[in-house]
């Protein structure tokens, strides 16, 4: 049973996830204390496994740093990478697109998700439909990636209108960037789910993450990757 | 007391209504017996008051056409007119734009309603997000008027899109139209009040007649009617 | 302007749909009065134009097949279909999988749109996770697909135990199948939302016809259709 | 394309909005680091173009004073005030009412960022309903206003009853004061949107600011402004 | 045991409720079948108890009229009544205000209900707030009443303008009279919970019923009824 | 693989789940045609099997009876029963309570369906604790059974306040008996999950056949059925 | 004008409340800066009018104690207390129950309430429904009280019991007490609107003062206090 | 009654519960004061009978200790246990089951709540459905418990895959574990409500403790304990 996966008590390292699935398994810091953090890390890099950790908190990553383990963290995404050997290389891209600033560390989990997993990405970030004519002007450019990811708050009403110009798959994200009646991402989460537009379709509130394995997914069987 | 309302016992009829708030009662026709609404009709018919009744259905509209109050029913809005003597004319106009057909219903109440009131009304129907070539084509015609009312359900989009896109106030009225996660119209509700373009303001689900009275209220005071 | 839409005053059909987005324009026609569905159909007709009428009412495909369009009605999903023409042949193929009888609306839905759209598609029905071992007799199967369509209501699982043991995306469609808490497919929308398991996006309750389109959309994308 | 648009990598500076919707960009200034709003300030700064931050903490505003840009800040509202050049002079005028002192706030940054647009501003606070003569004794005076701003938390009835007093449009603002049953101002919301009295439209919930947008959209349209 | 309640399997009925909380049962009528609704109602018959049946449908009324009991039926408040022997008589007076027509059966309902149980009834219906003059033209007529039940619908706000002139407790009935963003009455229901003016508690949606038959304990208490 | 179950295309009947889960495979009507339920039930007939259908409609039933198959349907449970050969026999029993009369279409469905699996019952009805003199009539008998299953609607109190009085695992059924705040039965559904009492596990609204099959699961290993 | 109110600006102290609804000002502290809130205290004092404070905050009240006016603070209840000159005394009682400890903020909030507008108040604390011997034993001085508050969290089922057992109007307060499925108070909300016993109202979620309120202005009817 | 409870005022301890429901009380410590719960722990220890509290903060336990009280805590699941005298010791077994390291602290919960009570206990965490092999390579282990508790967040589906593989009742724990349209729990707690396989129950969210007293209450049962 060794060979599918660890058992650590507290948690069961899925090391079959790559081959069933593709994607490498990876780890949700949330809700893990940093002990527990630790020892995951240093099993998975004693075998010599690349794993992305995501929601990684400040205090989670000072713990971690102070083991030995080879990590890099991001605090705009929170994503804490354990990087070992060669990175995988996809063929095809991904176009991140966001409609604020502020929805930055989400539309930076999906990037840096996808550039882990060996996409290419590129970044159109503050396009929101409020001025519609930054999205015109990078319109060609957008068209060109093999999937591209939406992410917006408030209304997020930027998928509905990349996905009536563009013959390319929609994966919107909602995030939680709003106030009041946007009821932490209700509001965008529900316009992605309602959209008129075809194509889209739709992940959880503020998942970046999940967005970009789903897009690398998709590239993996677009490209006759692997 | 005679003169600032009229006793039914069941209902008591405004007639100051006009005087205070510069737009006369009506009346919503939903939750009346027939009986109820023909009666009320009569005492606004022999008063010589011109009245609209809001959400009236097939059944209360022929009722009704069997007295001899001059009335006029409209299927698509369920709007009921009892139009008596000569109708008040604001300046200005209201352009009416819908997202798409099966919103008619809600923006021909908004169209109706605002030209029962006295204002010109210029409709641009299906004109939704998913092709926004559509709006574009119409985008100079809509700038001339001086509300714009945007009616549209699923994700609710077209609000915003239309409000980044002019300087002119917008009433945004989200419908019930869709299915699912729509809600009944909660989620263009909530698109519409979220939303990052500015200048837009919110009625009730499916409340056309609401937006072109509030319309009508701006257009007196803008265009120094009355 | 003629050559990107054609306008009926209550509609503007979408003639650059298909250029833009890869999939042509689709009639929604709930909502719709049955004069305004025949309307539509003839003048995509008279273009020589295929396409789809989702959410048509038996009394709705009565009135329109009384035209001389030629229509095909099917019950169970309420596709109305109007070919013309020689039809796209998208290579790839698509895996339909629901998790109940009473699933089969929004998967056939999903299946004939797909269909309809040039897709190759293998039917997997009432293989939830009650009995997973049905969903493990087709697994081999399942997985020879491109993408994998999920169709389940009640607590909708289906989807994630799927996502977990394949390299497929999968399309995760909820459906109002179910009672009480299922909040009409509230309960599975979270499920599919929220799921631990990677690669899995959602489209809205229901949306068998949504998950067929973005699939399409990606199988053009992914196998060099077009 | 320089002149539409300023482009900071994370954020695009929307320079045609005062063009195009009449109104200039404004910063929301939640959800990004100061180092962002600094950015963002002296790219206005050095165009020469007044903006308006909304938002803004405490510690945002102190970060950003180190700046030799010359802002103002205003605790009570959160705003952030950057102003160059000569102000706009809008005519009409804005009373802007609330129910009680917690609603200061939110309509505080209704206040003033309608006086940062240029227009004229009355102040009724503390008129709510439970004590209807504070209301009564200031009618008149509110009637003379060109446009209405109801600020109001707990059960939000203000803007009804004043709705149907005046012949004024009403823009209604909910706010999060309140607790339990209020569900952070879902309660005022919904109160606001169902109103039976006409001529009212909503913002979403603390919306200050969207609120005096729209009612100087509304001036500016009104008056012969620009 | 059968002093306290009588067995029939499928009802207990409740003997000594009378006598333990002042008010004897009642039948609440939806939901059960009209064999069983006969067959209670005989059972009470046959003992001389007066019982009011709630919610009781036209089918139902219909089918327990044929029997031999000495019943009546009100069409508009659904209530079905039992008189047997001399009815109660209450001292002190109950005003039943509500907001508007549509909101008659549920006003109804509350009057009735207190009639039944032996109150004296002031009606006052139709002075919702879009016209408050027609409640200040009624408020010292109103002010006499030792209790008053406020029916009101949509945004529910006429409880609070009631209480906060009176010295009297108001007793709140929201009502499901309104559409969209009313979901069901919920709007009204929040409006009244969250009320600014003191002396308001709150009864379900509807529950004209559940309004009088407090009020009643309360006259009972106020008034040395007994 | 016959051997596990049984593939008709839209339904693959669950041979197996006798075994793995000791309940037979059960059919839910709701959302199946009358034929496909023909179908599955002439399936299970040839194969011996005996199988309970719910949420069977009347429609649904008198369709299926024109089959030979010796079939049995309850109209206030609406459970369809497929009866063959000798009937397992279930050590303990199950006492099914419930508030009211109209209660009692889900209390028959748990009632039935635990007699069908070979269970023991014992009724308690309309002892909800608006008498609760009644539940203390009933509460010896009620302490005796192994289990019991409470069903209530309105506010769902009668759990919690059996779980406080017996030593018995309590089963608690919501049902969507009841109107306005009751949302269905969201009310009993939060009341029983947030019991102060201890003892207490809930299933969905108005799922009496889930409460008796968890009930039966419970015997069968209490009792050392099997 | 200055007889019935006083304009501080940021507030208008309601001085004719008490002439009119029979209860003084109250002020809410909530949402008001430390030094409004003083600012209210001392014109208060001025003008000799005892006045009570709810939600008022530790670091509010510190504030206001460096003032000279004469205050007390209570840390349970929150309630912060201005007397000057002598106590009104009602005549009547009420109970004030409780269902656990954890209520005792909101219970104390409504029992001190009470006695600062000059009730006599019995205290009933933890006698919720899990145990409910320790009502039983409390029932006969419970059923004195004039008006009963019953206060409760987690499912809130404590004001059914009690109101099927007494002749006593209850005010049932929900509380905020418990967590998951109780979503802030919802559940016993929900609970104590769809009770199934009679005589029952409703204040909003940790609202004890309101309902202490509520119970005075009843017991001022009731005793012909005033 | 000095028997049947203790009196401290703002507590009243159920001395009986034991007796009736076969669980002695438990301390719900959240929204005590340290000093309540210190005089509460004093209470019982004096009368020799053992306690557990639950949700007792890291801030409760450390005042608490400083009593002589023979208390210990455990900060994962945060139970406070006062042991006093013979452990029960039940027959029979527990496998508390959950799906990732981040539920650990509300399965903890539920698996030392029932040692505490005297059952025996297998833990199985981290065997979520994202790698259902883990699952399985557990399952024989699983089975031979006598009743199973199966904590998940995030979609939650953890329950139902157990649920169709044995024969068990399953009482599901949804947890708050996830985030965005995860509600906070709501997302796996309606999964868990509206599982299509059979046999499970669900308790309130993140109610481990719940969970484990209605387990043991069934294991009483069913092995002849006491």
């Amino acid at each position: 049973m060794n060979d599918i996966y660890t058992d650590l008590g507290f948690a069961k390292l899925d090391l079959s996830r790559k081959h069933r699935t593709g994607i490498a398994e990876t780890i949700y810091c949330a809700g893990k204390t940093k002990e527990q953090l630790a020892e995951i890390l240093k099993s998975f890099a004693q075998k010599g496994i690349s794993v992305l950790g995501t929601r990684c908190s400040q205090e989670q990553a000072e713990y971690v740093f102070q083991t030995n383990i080879p990590l890099s963290y991001d605090e705009t995404s929170r994503l804490l990478k354990l990087s070992v050997g060669q990175k995988e290389k996809l063929n095809g891209s991904i176009a991140v697109c966001c409609a604020g600033t502020a929805d930055l560390p989400v539309a930076e989990e999906a990037a840096q998700t996808a550039e882990f997993l060996g996409a290419e990405v590129q970044r159109f970030f503050d396009i929101g439909i409020a001025g519609i004519h930054r999205l015109f002007a990078k319109l060609e450019e957008i068209r060109q990636a093999d999937i591209i990811i939406a992410v917006a708050g408030m209304e997020g009403a930027l998928s509905s209108v990349i996905a009536g110009l563009v013959d390319t798959p929609v994966l919107a994200v909602p995030t939680s960037v709003g106030y009041g009646a946007s009821f932490n991402g209700l509001a965008p989460l529900l316009t992605m789910l309602n959209s008129c537009a075809e194509g889209i379709s739709v992940v959880n509130i503020d998942n970046g993450f999940g967005a970009a394995v789903t897009a690398c997914k998709m590239l993996r069987r677009m490209k006759n990757n692997d």
